[in-house]
């Protein structure tokens, strides 16, 4: 197994319990070892759930049922798999799902509708669904409301932190707990991984209500974040409310949503954490576009450049490839206003080098682990901030020195 | 100096002397000391020209130059420095240019807009252009038909082997001859590069045709290779018919496309064979697709992907990446009828891996330094072939461990 990234947090969060989930992890061995590979949640009844799934045109069977099901609004079971992704499979895929969801629907008392499914892992092999499904029965009896660290664990692949995150809001005057827990280490990291998150939350919020604030929520954070560019076939990610804590439904989201968001980024940068090989923490934030997703778009290219990338691994505080990237962006940016600051210091202005340029304390903060960068495009309102790592050699090791 | 890449040529071609071309080399020592790195050409009066440039939008100063002198069709003068991209000069850079085209003006004793000028190297640096115009008067003095493998080494930067093609061809009953120059190792390598490609040919060619023939042939070639997906502030290809041939400009232009296609594939693919760090030389085919410009954007899509590019540096026959990249590209593919052919062997068929697929013949190929990747997308008639290299270790330590 890999090192634990040096980016990682200090320790998995304390979780408490939540109103209305239960989880449960274990043994399928699908296709580890010696470790769990399976997570399930049951949700009181009347959960509300939303998604928002991968724009990859070859989604895998999973992301395809979880679309489909999503219709309907409601949720009562997640199931989820490690070790293979059950993608790039035809229509045994397709079949895998369905004898998995149809055995937790009979498993939970539900409409099948109301199961979600997750995989990830190997791409292009048959899932032993078998296996899947004879593991579901002792996970069913063993579901505490406590499992949180446990349930993170079994959804990893080539992760190397568990990664979840907690938070509390007010919805009028009732307080809410919002719990996640995701996976990724790439976009797609070697052909044994993918993005998943999954939140959960005691709020009763209606379904439609809930996707808005999921859909928005993801723009800031988990589509606000790039390890190499690449998309898996699987990313996913869904939010639960079981609506237990019973708070009015009427009442403004405004602080839910502040504490949803922030909860997204928390969970979204360490999924950046874990980038494969990472040793740099980089957030990206762009100034002066002529729109917010200007911003964003400006500040991706910035983030996905393998030259800007390799620089920072290199920590050389390398302006020129910042110009480079903003350049290819394809968005409005007044070349002669350009600015660049790096770790707060003004390294370019009217776009040139600023007079007298000391790079002494820029380079003190290139050999940081945290890493700001902040470019001035001079042409708008429009702002946005990304996260990404570093490009290294540990990234070309993890990838190219692997054999499945 | 890095070693000769493993991938180059066995020699720099053959490259006749042409009716109207004379060049010179030499060293005016902006960056580089001991090496040429000022190239100038003399045409004949009455050269046409075309160009295509960066579509960055932070383009250099010389970039900008050309793109204005371009309208008048002619050409007299071309004058490229190496070690100095005079990009991101502001001011300073376009001044510097002015100063560079009047000198050359008054040498050659011809209107400015006649001169074109191009730099490549480190950018944000201000370019000595007094240094390139006190070496003038001497190259002018020594230009020659026979100086092409001299003009293509002066412009080098990182590249590791200088890079040329020729080609003849008939137009109705005379023949002409097509020579081309170019370099690069990257879109944009360290903070040192970009490419550049000049050719010329003694046909007698309407600066319009000379255009559309140009942007034309520009598409399957220079922007069907990629290296690392980077955008270079520089990139530059230039056309130059002298005229001198004495063809009918009346007569078809078939050959002469045809030769001028592939010279320019032969060289965009010198400049993917001297890419940074590259051990493998890439092929990329996409068929099936909705149109040609779709399957381009497929093909350039598995090309740019990190994954498929650190997959092949391990030799690795990863379908899985490829299908991954496939769906990343946002164009319309049937992930059911997908197929995958790497080295002629099919791979994978109908959306999933073939029948008793044997690894053995396909593992063989990606031991090899040529890589040929077929993908069918399953959905129409559209075709295109893109070029690329892996992703390796020698790339990360010259992109990260290299302090300009």
């Amino acid at each position: 197994m890999s090192d634990i990234s040096p980016l990682a947090p200090d320790h998995f969060p304390a979780m408490p319990a939540l109103q209305g989930v239960r989880l449960g992890a274990g043994e399928a061995a699908i296709r580890y070892q010696g470790r769990n590979d399976l997570m399930v949640v049951e949700m009181s009844p009347k959960t509300t759930v939303a998604g928002v799934f991968t724009r990859s045109l070859t989604a895998s069977a999973p992301v395809e049922w979880c679309r489909k099901a999503l219709s309907g609004g409601q949720a009562h079971v997640l199931i989820v798999n490690s070790g293979n992704a059950n993608a790039f499979t035809g229509q045994a895929g397709v079949e895998s799902v369905e004898r998995t969801v149809e055995a937790a629907a009979d498993l939970f008392s539900c409409r099948p509708s109301k199961v979600f499914v997750a995989s990830t892992g190997v791409i292009g092999e048959p899932l032993a669904d078998d296996k899947l499904t004879a593991a579901l029965p002792a996970l069913e009896r063993g579901l505490d409301g406590d499992n949180w660290h446990a349930a993170a664990q079994a959804i990893m692949t080539t992760d190397t932190f568990a990664k979840g995150a907690s938070r509390s809001a007010m919805i009028g005057d009732v307080q809410v707990t919002i719990n996640g827990i995701a996976k990724g280490s790439g976009m797609i990291a070697p052909d044994m991984a993918t993005m998943l998150a999954f939140v959960f939350t005691d709020a009763d919020i209606p379904a439609d209500s809930l996707q808005e604030l999921l859909t928005n929520g993801c723009e800031k954070s988990f589509n606000a974040i790039t390890v190499d560019s690449d998309t898996s076939t699987s990313d996913t990610l869904m939010l639960f409310a079981t609506g237990q804590a019973g708070n009015d439904v009427a009442a403004p989201l405004d602080n839910f949503t502040a504490m949803l968001d922030e909860l997204l980024i928390d969970l979204a940068c360490q999924v950046v954490r874990d980038g494969e090989g990472a040793t740099k923490f980089i957030a990206v934030t762009v100034h002066g576009a002529e729109n917010d997703g200007a911003a964003k778009r400006i500040g991706l290219c910035i983030a996905n450049s393998p030259l800007v990338k390799t620089a920072i691994a290199g920590e050389d505080a390398n302006w020129g490839r910042i110009v480079m990237a903003v350049g290819k962006a394809g968005e409005k940016a007044d070349r002669d206003k350009l600015a660049i600051d790096i770790g707060g210091i003004r390294v370019a202005a009217d776009g040139m080098v600023v007079p007298g340029y000391d790079e002494t304390p820029v380079a003190e903060h290139m050999k940081g682990q945290e890493i700001d960068i902040l470019v001035d495009v001079g042409v708008g309102a429009g702002n946005a901030t990304v996260w990404t790592c570093d490009l290294t050699h540990g990234y070309i090791t993890i990838n190219a020195d692997y054999r499945s």
